[in-house]
């Protein structure tokens, strides 16, 4: 199932009950990755048709890389696969919400969450840092 | 400060502690909104460098309207403004995490969160119904 219904407009996209992903012009929909139990935002990366319907029919976060250009099944290389409790769609349908339950780092960092740093003004600092803040 | 330094390559990016945006070819990087209080995620949006110099200033989040093509700073029209606790940048710095305090709700449809849909292989259902699942 690659071939999503298209979009509808307005109000009729934000209160439809079916799945009709908005993806843009490079044909990408963003997608947010959250820690299901800790309600952490880990990741946001980006999903292509395939990669949206992979991942709805495996329960295996599956990703389109915008770097590399190929599909990328989370974990696949890293070990660090993420298992999808929950999918959500945004009101347009341009954006998806997955809950996740997340083993291993979720950054090729190996850091838990990619969101590691604080901006302060134009400078950041480590999330976590007792010197931050 | 719109102008902001250019983005490294690899791992300096990964590890800078200098706020260095990296944009996408429209000029954009997304936003993802999450409830400070609840960890609820509510929105996701896009920022170009005026709009993030906009937020990290005023502490109000704003945002770049892709539809409407102009700054957009949230709750202005609405009153559902998004006071902002904490900006966190991801590993590569081409997504933002705003952690909020928000008045009222954060999707234009007028609930909470614009997250209210379940995909269910090609259906949806709303979320906290009791026929979902």
């Amino acid at each position: 199932m690659t071939d999503f219904p298209a979009p509808l407009s307005g109000s009729a996209q934000d209160e439809t009950l079916a799945l009709r992903p908005k993806f843009d012009a490079a044909g990408l929909i963003a997608a947010i990755a959250q820690d299901v139990e800790t309600g952490e935002v880990l990741m946001l990366a980006w999903m292509n048709a395939e990669a949206l319907s992979r991942t709805l029919a495996t329960g295996r976060a599956t990703y389109w890389s915008r770097s590399r250009g190929e599909i990328w099944v989370k974990g696949d290389t890293s070990g660090h696969t993420q298992e999808v409790v929950e999918v959500r769609v945004d009101c347009d349908q341009d954006a998806v919400l997955l809950k996740i339950r997340q083993t291993g780092g979720a950054c090729h960092t190996g850091r838990e969450s990619c969101f590691y740093r604080v901006a302060d003004g134009s400078s950041l600092t480590l999330a976590g840092d007792p010197e931050a803040g």
